[in-house]
This record gives C-alpha cells, structure tokens and sequence, in this order.
C-alpha cells in the first residue's frame, strides 16, 4: 500500500526502497555518529502524531519488530490512541546473519534449540537479568546474542561458569549480509580476545553453539569473489547486475533523478564504485559526491569510452573502462 | 533471477508467486493427506539431481530453511557435490505466527529472551532431548514451540514440574498468519485441555510468557471483519484488492490462463469465494471447480449483471451481486 511518510532507524537505511517517491516523507530516528538517537517515548508520539494528521505510516525497522525491536510498544502507543496498524514480521538479524556466515542455527540431531537474547537491554533500569547459569547448562543449543560486543567478555565469564564447554564453537559477526561482513570464529573461551584483536564494533552479534562449525562448509557469502564491493548503478540494471550481485557486489540501483531515498540507501555504508554506462549517468551524479558514504577513492567503471572520457574530464580519480558483459 | 524449477513444501505451497511461468518444473515434496511425506535424503539427492542437470534451483520451504528447517542439510548435499548455493533468509513462523495473533515475542523490562524449540524432533531417532527443565525454570523469556500439538501435555508437565508458574499466560495457534488462522489463550496449565478442547490441528505452535497477556490489545490481525474469507481474484486486482485485504480478506490472485503455480496456491487451504469481473472470468475458472480449495458452497461476488447471469447459467450454488468500489 502506498505510504505518506516513512519512519525508518538507522539499520533499515538499506532497506528504503531506492524508488519511492520524493513525495513520501521520511523521518529518521536513527543514532547518527555524534548525535543522540531519538528516544522510545519520541518515536511512540510521533507515531501517533502523523498517523493522527490522516497520514499513513511505514515504521521501517532493522530486522523483525517484536524480536529485540521495541515494536511492542510502539503497537501500544498506536493502540492506546485508538489508531488501526499492521505488523509485517521480517527476518530477525538473529536469523539472517548467521545464514550469510555459513551457519544453520539449527542442525538435526544436534541443536533443536534456539535462544536469542540481547546482553544489553537486560542491565539497564532494572530490567529482567538474563538467566546466564540455564542459558550455560545446555550444549545443545544455539544462542544468539544482540548487539553484544561490549557485553561480550562479561557473557562468555558467566556461559563458562555455568559449565559450557570452552572449547564450543562461536563467532562473532559484524554488519552480517551487507558489503561490510566480517565474522570472526574461534572456541568460545577466546572468543573475547579474538573479537578485540579484531576490533569488530557494533552493530554485531554473537553464536555460540556446535552449528558454528558447519561455517567453513556452508560459507556462501563471504567466498564470493567481489565481497566487500559496494556499488552504485543506475537503475534498471538487468542482467549485468544480476551476474555483478552473484559474485558478491552489493548494487545500489539508483532511479534518475536521484531520490531522497536513494541518497539515503547510499550514504548507509561506504560505496566502493559506480558504475556508469554512458556520460550522462556520470553527470548524474556529479553533485552526489561529497555525499555520506562517497569517497574520493571510489571507482568509476565505465562501459563506453565517451563514459570514461567523462569521467577523467570530472576529476575521477580512479576510472576502469570495462566490458559490460561481465557475465560472458 | 530467474528459475527453472522449483522444488516445495506443503507448507510453501501459499508462498509460490501465482504468475510463476508454466515453464518453470514444479516439485512438491511436502505431506499430503494419504501420502507419506518425501524423505529428507530423497529431497537432497532431487536437488543435487536437478542442479547437476544444469537447472537453476529455488527450494522453497515454510518459513526459514535454518530454523528447524533442515536446510542445514540440504545445503551440506549442496556442498559435498560441489553445487554453488545461495541461502535467503526467511520469516520464520516462530516470529511471524505469534505478530499475527497480537503477540510481541519480546517486550522491554518484561521479556528479553526468546527460545524456539521442537519437541517433535527431539524424541526422535535419540537426538538431543530438550532440557525443559532449564526451559521451564525462567519466567522472563518466551517460549516458542514448532510443531508440538501432540507433545503438548508433555512438554507441559515438564516445565510446570521444573517451577513455571501454572497461571503463566500462554497460546497455541493453529495455520496462524492465514485465512484459517485460529488462537487458543489460556493459562499454562490449562493449555493442553482448551487446545483438545477446540480441536486444534497441526500446523500449529505454541508460545508461553508473559507476553501473550498482550494480545487482547495488539490482536490487529483477528479482529479484521473479514478474516477467514480465502477468495481467488484474476490479477491484476488494483484497489478493490488492497481494500478487501485490509478487511482481513486472503486473496489469490491468478493469472489467465490459469497457471500450474496458481492451481497449487488456490489448493493450499479452502476457498469460500471468487470475484467476478465478467462473464469470461467466471468463464476462465470453470474447469478449475473440482480441483482442490474448491467447493460448490464458494460464492461467486459478481461485480456486473451480466456477470452475475452467467454465474448463475453455470449453476453457481451462491451468486451475489456487488459493487466494485468498497473501499468508497
């Protein structure tokens, strides 16, 4: 159904449709670096606030909205001030991230159990404390923790001493399914040294269960020779980016001209390229490059020699004339 | 990307896109009533078989693959005949199935904790037993069971014995996020006789925690006033489509001709009724009228009069007249 306004949290940026109209207002209410994030109580009234001026409103949210996502309360804010919602479950990131590091959260025979739980919320304001001594007795079980990089070495302390096995395997994954992926693996009583070493920072989750092992195995996505590649391209995009998206690039497709939303999905993570196929795309973006997450060492591909012509005219820094057939 | 075909599961059976080309193999290797179910051994070697046929491959499960969906194993016959894979991330129905019957599975300050779990699997072949006895001994945390209306009773007894409060709210909730969706509430200990009590069948899973309290306020799908009403619809269905889902109506809207996807759709879960355009759709539809989802008590909504003869000509058992614009 078409949206009036949009209401989104930092980690659903990626997942703003690149082409929604420039009607459709967005609000974020996301943490951005320096400034504090808006506050639960914020957000239940601005809710209600735009729906109550006969808006209708998306609230996008990074992950499901009832799985460690506060959207229980925002559906009471709603339901208080008598205002009709739906709620769209989505994949949690307790399950999505895992299956892009190559690790079943169940495996029969072996984990029938799955714990999801975050470290986090738990120490503050009193709130429930995590049943560390239970969630340790068990080898048979996968838990995953939410954002839990700082609660990490506290976590594992009280897993060992409720009798884990040190040497059970777990990972810590950072930014899982984007272009910025990185998983670290070891036995669980290294696990916080290895994470430190690493110097992974949140957003980032933790498994801890035997199914960490299937990893090297059922690795899918971080084998893909492009990983990591973060690439701007005008949309549509067809078949190149079909073939670009297998090998692991992560597409930005970018509808002309350049959206609101789009500026968003762009600035979300670093880019790594673009990709231009004619002197007009290159133009196009030419007042986008002092932008969030453009950098100047980004690359230019450019699929004609008038495209790369233009490219070198606007100062590009790295230009790459390529074949667009890559699939070829 | 494109398929060449697609390999599913009776409960996947919804989620095939109707206008999925004829083209494209279909593979059903789900439980029908009278059928023993495809061995988990046989899927793996039908895929591995149809991958090293050249075919490209969507294996469509209920839900997601690596969350009690054995795709761990699927994925491993991948990898041990060399078949590049890609895994997608699904709703998995432990976080879709409660959202839809008004329950937040995770609430601040109340639960920050969530278990999903299988009692069926566990009995089974001597597997890991579940530790309900851990399980049963933290009151902040939402239990979710796949699969469980046989072991119920049991898995009842055994977190009651292990200290869980009996007046613990709880639910099972049969075919939930569908038109056949039905909810069982009560206390804990009351569960296993008010779910025999309305004859609740599988599929169907049951979630216990404080939470569950909450959906008597968050129940948006339930109160919907159509809720319950599956009708087919020729595509594409435009306004009048979003208008009667909002009401709480599940619609299938199938292509002419009728495709074989479609045909799998519609069979999926009963029918109560068709809306007619014109006289070729009640047309288009006549040879589908003994295929499963089909009974002589479904009505056909006619949205012309002459639609409504020809209905009635070819002996339609209940034929309405409506107008097309219900959401005026």
């Amino acid at each position: 159904m078409a949206a009036d306004t949009v209401v989104y949290d930092r980690l659903a940026e990626t997942a703003l449709p690149c082409d929604l109209s420039p009607q459709v207002e967005l609000h974020s209410v996301g943490k951005k670096k320096g400034h504090h994030p808006v506050q639960q109580e914020e957000i239940n009234t601005l809710l209600v606030r735009l729906a109550q001026q006969g808006k209708r409103v998306v609230r996008l949210k990074g992950g499901d909205p009832y799985v460690l996502g506060r959207g229980g309360e925002e559906a009471e804010a709603l339901a208080d001030a008598g205002i009709p919602f739906e709620v769209v479950p989505c994949v949690t990131s307790g399950v999505a991230v895992p299956a892009y590091a190559g690790i079943p959260v169940t495996h029969r025979q072996e984990v029938v159990r799955v714990t999801m739980v975050t470290a986090h919320e738990s120490k503050k304001e009193g709130g429930p404390q995590v049943r560390w001594d239970l969630i340790g007795a068990d080898p048979h079980v996968s838990l995953i923790g939410y954002m839990g990089v700082t609660s990490l070495p506290q976590v594992v302390e009280h897993i060992l001493e409720s009798g884990m096995d040190p040497k059970m395997p777990a990972a810590m994954i950072e930014r899982g399914t984007t272009s910025r992926q990185r998983v670290v693996q070891s036995s669980l009583d290294e696990l916080p040294q290895a994470v430190e070493k690493e110097g992974l920072r949140p957003p980032a989750l933790f498994i801890i269960g035997s199914v960490v092992r299937h990893a090297d195995k059922l690795d899918w996505f971080g084998k893909r020779p492009l990983i990591g590649e973060r690439m701007v391209v005008v949309a549509p995009v067809g078949e190149m980016g079909e073939a670009l998206e297998m090998n692991g690039v992560e597409l930005v497709e970018v509808p002309l001209p350049v959206t609101p939303a789009a500026r968003v999905v762009m600035g979300a993570l670093p880019l790594t390229g673009c990709i231009f196929r004619s002197p007009d795309e290159v133009e196009a973006f030419e007042e986008e490059r002092d932008s969030q997450g453009w950098s100047p060492e980004m690359v230019a591909w450019c699929l004609t020699p008038d495209t790369t012509t233009r490219a070198r005219d606007l100062n590009w820094l790295q230009v790459e004339q390529i074949s667009d057939s890559p699939a070829n």
